[in-house]
């Protein structure tokens, strides 16, 4: 069995005007979709970053593909996909999927997950079962909150209802919160920070509690807006609200920043845990990580870490090191998220609720066959059906392509969209408290 | 597909009597066939450590794997397979496979194997191709010299011809090399140490590269049998003879006279890598060893590091932190022999040629249909058949099962074989030298 078609459809995605510390999405997110078919007629789908630059590493990796025997990718690993050691990978000023370090490694990710998708229909087996089998039946997700102006995203006759409204106040917090939970039956509770003041989020998390209980961990993730001093004092502040399956994710930026935090918060007798999908963000990086104490649950990425076996690679490297292991999440539609709950259910030690952006985008945008992934008490089930478990809707990615083919940008640029609607000096300045 | 039989043979296999820091082989090895079958009909087969002990823990994990999935190992693992962090896991004073504290992780490794030859055969690949594909179509091994008494191993009418004779002098172990060499072509050289005074042993290791010369990279494993002292004076005295790819392995016991070694052989500029199999025995060991400069080689083993996944593990674990990884052999068979290639052909980083005892055993205690396995240029080619590649000859499993229910022991002791052939009063003296 042998690659014999490598195609790439470049998708814009309606994305409502979320914010972070890198600013504010664009009505539109890039993704692109891979679709690798076998010389027996057999389809692998995949999902990566998108733009200009992802597009490149797929086109540079093609003529390794085409040929291929999708069981060798360990092959491909080594001449292609292993992550540099040279540059600054770390994600601290650059979006996931806009760091050119590890714009191999994300190109790897994506032909790995179509091949497993591959191998999984020829021998019909889900995927996760093709890595070592499921360590669980479904992979549970979090609620993921952000902070957002009003509006659905999408533009003129494709932009999209605003089913959660604005969100810029920690009361509205809780409104958008009990919605999604609602909608997808959550059972953790991730909130996306470094947009207001501190002591804003600080109230947010704390309505937060108290609107659904200790029984929901709950995580904050200013994505390294606030300094150290900052980070201690948001720490102190919801000591007792991080507890119990929460965590402080990427308060401040660098290693040393971040173990200085934990260091501060240790000596106060604080020891919730330090998350981290900025300051570690490859193999490389998590046993002197793990050596300053700077990170206490590595958030992994079956995009930018290098494909799902990667991840499982990092989940025994933390579980052996007794760090926890999560998963971060980038804007994303159904492909990936299968790949995420395939990813999840082959890591036994992954016992943290993941991310994911999926409540974000919506059924219009959908490129799966019948329709969006389901959620069940918060959980992706994984099917009972071979390979990643679900199919294109070619029609849905004739449209979105079309689309990206018609939207004036090629990459993510949180800060440009920021300018444009929300404050024309905006900078991203890095701690801003 | 489940698992509807599980058979168990305990084997006994000529062995001749080799010599090590532990004392003196017996007549006979000791190993476990295991045979799965499943619902619709595949076989899988396996090799696992012999004697009470591994049947013990075989016949212990016999109802989670009777009706299991073969697919679903990482189940087995969070059950079953996980190394102990409890109790002392170094092989300091206890042979593979003897070691209580690792018997679960044993007889995990033996599943998994069968289980992999299983999945190979039910959609057929080869396993090292169901592992994220082969990273080499070959696994390099290397020539594994032994201090040795005269005889071929065995007992009255099974007595074996001793092909190599009896090899206790610097010069006869130049011969043994040349014979070994000669019948597979191996290119890289191990010698098992700690037998002779440590003069012989570095006139040993001389003469071996005045004969072979600098392109066959050389190792000595004395087994813990030195003092750190000793350690350096061998490590000084070997600094040319070990550099270009050699490596001086367990010269003395523990990870902190591991480190000592380390940092006087540095003070003196000579950075001959240290590599362990005893020191370091799992995942957990892997980064204090690295922490503390104790081992710059680990030494993998797919029977009691838990599989051939674990070794894949430690592959990738090895390569993040900049350390080399080999692979540890003990006696064994075909079944064996096929397990560690595949492990080492799925496993990128793993650079050196592996050891093995192949070459002590022979084609009369072969059980594999078929007889040997093959070696080309000191490697051994992955068969293009799926599975591990091998069948069993169950004539011969049933000849060397008759034979085991024969012997009057259940374990391995080389130190009683030394008191019963060699000197009444043997004991194991560490460090001796």
């Amino acid at each position: 069995m042998r690659i014999s078609s490598f195609s790439i459809h470049p998708v814009a995605v309606a994305d409502p005007p979320l914010r972070s510390s890198y600013g504010r999405h664009a009505p539109y997110a890039l993704r692109t979709i891979l679709v690798l078919t076998t010389t027996d007629g057999i389809t692998g789908i995949s999902e990566a970053h998108g733009g200009d630059g992802s597009l490149a590493a797929l086109e540079a990796v093609r003529p390794l593909v085409e040929g291929m025997d999708p069981f060798h990718l360990h092959a491909l690993w080594e001449k292609w996909g292993k992550p540099s050691t040279q540059g600054d990978r770390s994600q601290t000023w650059l979006v996931p999927g806009e760091n050119p370090h590890d714009a191999r490694t994300r190109a790897f990710a994506a032909v790995e997950a179509a091949c497993l998708d591959i191998i999984g229909k020829a021998v019909n087996q889900p995927v996760c079962d093709l890595l070592g089998g499921r360590a669980r039946d479904a992979a549970p997700f979090s609620a993921y909150l952000f902070y957002k102006h009003g509006g659905g995203g999408g533009l003129g006759p494709d932009a999209r209802d605003d089913e959660y409204g604005e969100c810029l106040t920690p009361e509205s917090m809780v409104r958008q919160c009990r919605q999604m939970i609602a909608t997808y039956g959550f059972r953790e509770i991730k909130l996306k920070g470094g947009v207001l003041e501190p002591a804003l989020e600080i109230e947010t998390i704390r309505l937060l509690r108290d609107a659904f209980g200790s029984t929901f961990p709950l995580r904050i993730d200013p994505n390294c807006a606030w300094s150290v001093e900052t980070s201690v004092h948001v720490g102190i502040a919801l000591q007792e609200e991080l507890s119990g399956g929460g965590y402080l994710e990427d308060p401040t930026s660098s290693m040393e920043g971040m173990a200085q935090v934990r260091r501060q918060l240790l000596a106060q007798g604080i020891d919730t845990p330090l998350a981290s999908n900025v300051a570690v963000t490859g193999l490389n990086d998590v046993v002197p990580a793990w050596g300053e104490d700077a990170v206490q649950v590595v958030l992994s990425d079956p995009h930018y870490w290098g494909g799902i076996r990667a991840v499982q690679r990092l989940s025994f490297l933390c579980e052996a090191l007794g760090m926890g292991v999560s998963m971060h999440s980038n804007n994303h539609l159904g492909v990936s998220m299968m790949i995420m709950a395939h990813a999840c259910a082959a890591s036994p030690a992954m016992r943290f609720a993941c991310d994911t952006h999926y409540p974000w985008q919506s059924a219009q945008d959908e490129v799966l066959a019948g329709g969006r992934v389901k959620f069940v008490d918060g959980a992706v089930v994984i099917p009972a059906k071979p390979g990643l478990g679900v199919d294109l809707d070619m029609d849905q990615v004739a449209r979105l392509e079309e689309r990206y083919h018609q939207l004036p940008y090629r990459k993510r640029d949180d800060a440009e969209e920021m300018r444009r609607h929300v404050d024309p000096s905006w900078q991203r300045v890095l701690p801003r408290w």
